[in-house]
């Protein structure tokens, strides 16, 4: 990965993850050695829709490293207001940075604006499309606490309309994962996801419930089901409610069971997992940073 | 202080509370010196609302002693919109950080969260509560100018509304310190912290005007009266008019008086009072770097 | 420049642009010479209306020489909506920096904050007042391309509200530049800059199309002609037509013609004219960080 911009989890190899997350772990044993690692690098953050958490993440790998970042801000302030295209947009703002951060609600927006600056982008989500940074952190999660060889993953809730969902789920094909996908009818996965998976040769399987595969998991990545998917509040209520675990759930798994959410949760996971030995969530958001770390660091690398 | 929280000025003891003012005076002695002292520190800045000057202020801090921040940027934008709660947030973010700093609405959040966090947590202020580092940073302005102790400090304007005015207070009582308090009736201090300030045995004296007690003050510390504490407007105009002073009212003060106030000001202080050397304010706010970075410094130094 | 505010170009003789472009110059042929050069100082950014990418390009240049910013962030959040008069904030505000930058909508702002405050004042843009650092960016630039001396430059578009046009043409009567003007009766250059532009003994000449001079030119500067300058949107779209340029259009002007334009830039240039030699609107814009770079190092060094 030299000199590359990120723009999709389908873009990396199993190589290619592994050299991410093998650097992540060498950063996340000792993150101060690496604190002069980029000095004077600047990341230029362009979110074209706020996503405080990203930023803040990415921010954090950039002053972690030794470097800094240049903030757009919020499009409301910008040049965007007044007719600026994207491409002309990052073509100004990649002479302010050695690296740029993507975030844009248009599907395939990335793959764009990548195509017309020398610096590396990387794609921090855009619409419906890709956002490989997420998925690069989940599974450093995963492998951190289960490895990725020869485990179940089961991931639940919202499995149509997650972008995170549908990327973790190609990116473990790359491994030897059995996926097990647990949700209401309506929120299936999607044929076309379905159809991609069974192409790559993965082993998955669909359920209506988490009860018949909860004792066979490694690790439950659990998703929000959104209020607004649902005509009306009590088929909301009704439905969300079957895809809520708490402790007493997590008691028919397996005890090195690992729990996982991108965050934020609302009702998902009941609080009462947050103080058992399942709970990762925190943890995988924590995990951000050296994941991101690893990838700018990388990507700078080929710069020198 | 190691490892410590600092969610209220009332956790602070006279020792715990000379230890900040000590190190800011070493600080403000040479302040480039202390310039790498924390480099690579990051300060997670969680600011619930809006307060623009504070966390300027921590910033500024932090970048001073060689370290760095990651801001939450407005709830707006971020995660707390999609329902996310207090506890988790802070968890989140206490990854991308070495200490935070909480800005709430609500009195008593910065506790709750701080309960929920390992890194060090500062309350810059929750609601009608505290905001310990302004405490500090008053007491270190009055130290700086008059000393701590015999000495005579007069509270002037909304006493009765002021969560600075609560906590200097209380604050003093440490010290040996006369306190004069100056304010109209509807205005004046709540009956429970006049009743806890008794209780902390201190010398309080209540005023409907400054005349009879501005020859013997040694600080003058002036607050804002809000026009939207009075039904109506004509009402606000003579007693707020009451408890403005300029220039000339302070010829009646002695020639070493110090006049300070928390700014943002309106009229309360005349612009004529800039230019005498009676004008603490501006130094004030300034103090608030020194003061702050002394408190980061024995927070991470606590860390190492 | 020792120890000055930059508030208007106007102030700016021809040695001391010089001395900018020079020093900015050199900057630019090794930008990482400088990473080192103001480490810890302290820029503090007081925005008073959006203007994302000035900031930005403020932000890169403070980080590139090794200090970092502080930033009011937007007015909306901050003590200005209390009634603070613009006075008080900047003397709050140099006490969290080693200089400052303040945009402002009210014309005379910048000199007037200027006189209350002790750190250094850049101005980056008073209202239909100066903006400098945008003049002298476009300088560097034209300096870069096409040298400053016995050439011919043309600028077209807006040429009434414009003041990044008056500002430029102001300060190329310190070259031995000649001037010409396009624009449509009703955008011309106003009365008082024609005016003061005689005085100062400049070259200039005006015209309603570009034909006639195109041939000539050694720079052309485009400016945006807005949609609100016009009763209703057919004008608007025929006079907006006549001053749009394209690849084709170049192609009447000589080879090593330059194309500027202040960004962002809607219709006025064609994007198949970014592909050519002529397109130099990005390196503008990314001029703005040595050219930034170079001020502020020449206000700090006075402070040292």
């Amino acid at each position: 990965m030299r000199h590359d911009h990120v723009i999709s989890a389908k873009q990396l190899s199993r190589a290619g993850i592994e050299e991410v997350l093998d650097r992540a772990a060498e950063i996340a044993a000792d993150p101060s050695a690496w604190g002069h690692r980029h000095e004077g690098a600047l990341l230029g953050l362009c979110f074209f829709e706020p996503s405080t958490r990203t930023k803040m993440s990415f921010t954090a790998a950039a002053k972690r490293l030794g470097g800094d970042v240049v903030d757009m801000g919020p499009v409301g302030s910008s040049s965007v207001k007044k007719g600026e295209s994207l491409a002309d947009t990052v073509r100004v703002v990649e002479g302010y940075a050695d690296a740029l951060v993507l975030r844009h609600p248009s599907e395939g927006s990335a793959k764009m604006a990548s195509e017309f600056v020398d610096v590396p982008l990387i794609n921090a989500g855009d619409g419906a499309g890709q956002h490989p940074t997420q998925t690069l952190l989940d599974l450093y999660t995963i492998r951190e606490s289960a490895g990725l060889d020869d485990i179940t993953v089961g991931i639940m809730g919202d499995l149509k309309y997650g972008r995170t969902v549908h990327s973790l789920a190609h990116a473990l094909t790359n491994f030897d994962v059995r996926q097990h996908f647990v949700s209401p009818e309506s929120l299936e996965l999607p044929r076309s996801v379905r159809y991609d998976l069974h192409e790559e040769g993965a082993s998955i399987k669909e359920h209506k419930t988490l009860d018949p595969v909860l004792s066979e998991l490694d690790v439950l990545y659990v998703t929000r089901i959104q209020r607004e998917r649902f005509p009306d509040e009590s088929e909301y209520r009704a439905i969300a409610g079957e895809y809520q675990i708490d402790a007493a759930t997590l008691e028919d798994g397996r005890d090195d069971l690992t729990v996982m959410h991108p965050l934020p949760r609302v009702d998902e996971i009941a609080h009462d997992v947050d103080d058992t030995d399942h709970a990762a969530y925190f943890q995988q958001a924590h995990n951000g940073v050296p994941v991101r770390m690893a990838l700018l660091d990388l990507l700078l690398e080929g710069e020198r």
